[in-house]
């Protein structure tokens, strides 16, 4: 028998293409503004001899920064190397049943990837035909919960009532919330950590806050789900955030005023961009997030994809079922959406 | 049943502490000298702007300096957040099969906290009395085998022959060697891997590169290998690697005199101290390391441990079985470790 007999096989996931030229890139929810200005200003008085040491491993630069922003105490914030090394690893310390977790069909690709890793059992809930999640799938025996908020790539906003009928269902389970992209107009569920213990809010600073590069993700709930997912983490790596990260990450949480102006841009380039796509002959859901889920109904999807990248203009777009329709339309600047537009009257009429 | 039934329950890893204070820090490896200056440049010179993009998924910054740097392939390179997380996803990766994986009683103290969270059998081989691995041991029905070299905590290097042969011995298993230390006057069994498919060596900047703050590992073996780890990195967490480590971390690499300087100095440092441990009484392996694995003779370990403490000066003590009268303590500079003596002194013949 040879080693490779018993190497762990996967299908490895596929991110967004990350072309190298200069192109308009909608295909993988990058805000299109940089980060807080404070940021350089933090790098430039970072002293690199300090590269040297181990940097603090409870993270407590950043977990205390996080904690100030949202009124919650240090031990209430778990932080991880993007929301994907943080759900991963929620995935890890909380799903460990024998009974299925529960998530959507159309949701973040990512999950069903993790449960096959870890060796979780999953059961997928279909959506409803407008994409909304039916509560009563998350009832019922089950190992777990997660669904982001809004969803992806749908973009479709549950409210924070049904969230707290869900959690209330199921005293058994960790519920844990995506709000990937909550900022972007939705209202978060994090008011709820406080009464309900097995609820498990994640946010990320790659989309609001402009830091994908850097690679933020965090957690928040009480203190006892903190600590489980800590001992975990702990036992794997006890030094994931690097000092610079940890810096950089503390001063972008902390520049409010910079957070709501950008996301304010965002947000009104959207639902600008909704009357054009509408114009275009575009269908979607209200989107309350950074991108548009949308489905051209005078030319395939695929095709529109296709030549909007010949265009080198990037949009993501899924061949599967219930999705093929649709492309994922990340908003940019309003410079940026023109463009876009400009060349799907090309396409479309063309 | 509660959701807490489900969680899974792990005693988490303590590192060594990270003092706040002003102190003379001998507990964690660390390098007592600031990173290549170029480092400094690169992040001047870094558009932050920038950190609004996810960073390359495949780190190609980073693992082509580093093929570079070895004069292998990138497609032999793989690189994680600290070897740390290089080491765990190997685990995770290759360590996959019913039969027990082997590593010493000794020896680096995450191994058995990975096989117990991947719940991966394992066996610990006991080190001979003067702390060599006895490659005997290493041989028969196993899922895999794991040590460092030179080997933490005692310094104790072992010959590339050995381990070619440990690797020969083992076509149906992947031999994992633990380089964190190899820098500091050890030779490296990298030429061994064009030869063997099954080998994969790990190396890290947190050591000789002075990077320790800014998480960076690497593990470089055949094609296969590195493809193998990186589907399954891929489905865990596409982008780990941040922009900012990214590029330090290639300029660092680049910087090949520096590097030499540094771990020239260190060296002789270690060569000097040893001389001066001798002096006091203390028995230690011939570390080839950046730490010193040392007994004292007059006193117990843990008084001196905590004698130091008192002082300031903090080294690692581990109150285990075999170890328990010894202390670690890292290479500094010349002058903090001057101060370690004449207090140990003091210590000794107080």
């Amino acid at each position: 028998m040879g080693w490779e007999d018993n190497v762990r096989k996967v299908i490895p996931y596929v991110p967004g293409e990350q072309p190298k030229d200069k192109v308009i890139k909608l295909n993988t929810n990058e805000n299109p503004y940089p980060p807080s200005p404070g940021v350089r200003d933090i790098i430039d008085n970072f002293n690199i001899s300090d590269m040297r040491l181990y940097p603090p491993p409870d993270a407590d630069i950043l977990t205390g920064a996080v904690a100030e922003r949202y009124n919650l105490e240090k031990e209430q914030i778990f932080v991880g190397v993007g929301s994907d090394d943080v759900i991963s690893m929620a995935f890890l310390t909380f799903f460990n049943s024998d009974k299925p977790i529960f998530f959507p069909d159309i949701t973040y690709s990512f999950y069903d990837v993790w449960a096959d890793v870890y060796r979780i059992p999953y059961e997928t809930k279909p959506l409803n035909p407008d994409f909304t999640i039916n509560p009563d799938d998350y009832r019922g025996e089950n190992g777990g919960i997660i669904f982001p908020n809004p969803n992806a790539p749908t973009g479709v906003l549950e409210s924070v009532d049904m969230i707290e009928d869900i959690v209330k269902s199921n005293p058994g389970s960790v519920v844990m919330i995506d709000e990937a992209y909550i900022d972007f107009g939705g209202k978060s569920c994090l008011e709820l950590i406080d009464k309900y213990e097995n609820l498990l809010v994640i946010q990320t600073f790659s989309k609001s806050r402009s830091m994908a590069g850097m690679r933020i993700g965090f957690a928040m709930g009480s203190k006892k789900l903190i600590k489980y997912m800590n001992d975990v983490k702990f036992s794997i790596n006890s030094y994931t955030m690097n000092i610079l990260t940890q810096i950089c990450g503390a001063q972008a949480i902390r520049d409010e005023e910079y957070f709501r102006n950008t996301v304010d841009k965002i947000i009104s380039t959207r639902e600008r961009s909704k009357i054009r796509l509408r114009e275009l002959g575009f269908e979607f859901t209200d989107s309350m997030s950074n991108f548009i889920f949308a489905k051209p109904t005078e030319k395939p999807a695929a095709f529109v994809f296709e030549e909007l990248k010949k265009r080198k203009i990037f949009v993501r777009y899924w061949n599967k079922p219930i999705i093929k329709d649709y492309l994922r339309i990340t908003v940019g600047t309003d410079e940026e959406m023109d463009i876009l537009f400009s060349e799907l009257g090309a396409i479309i009429n063309g």
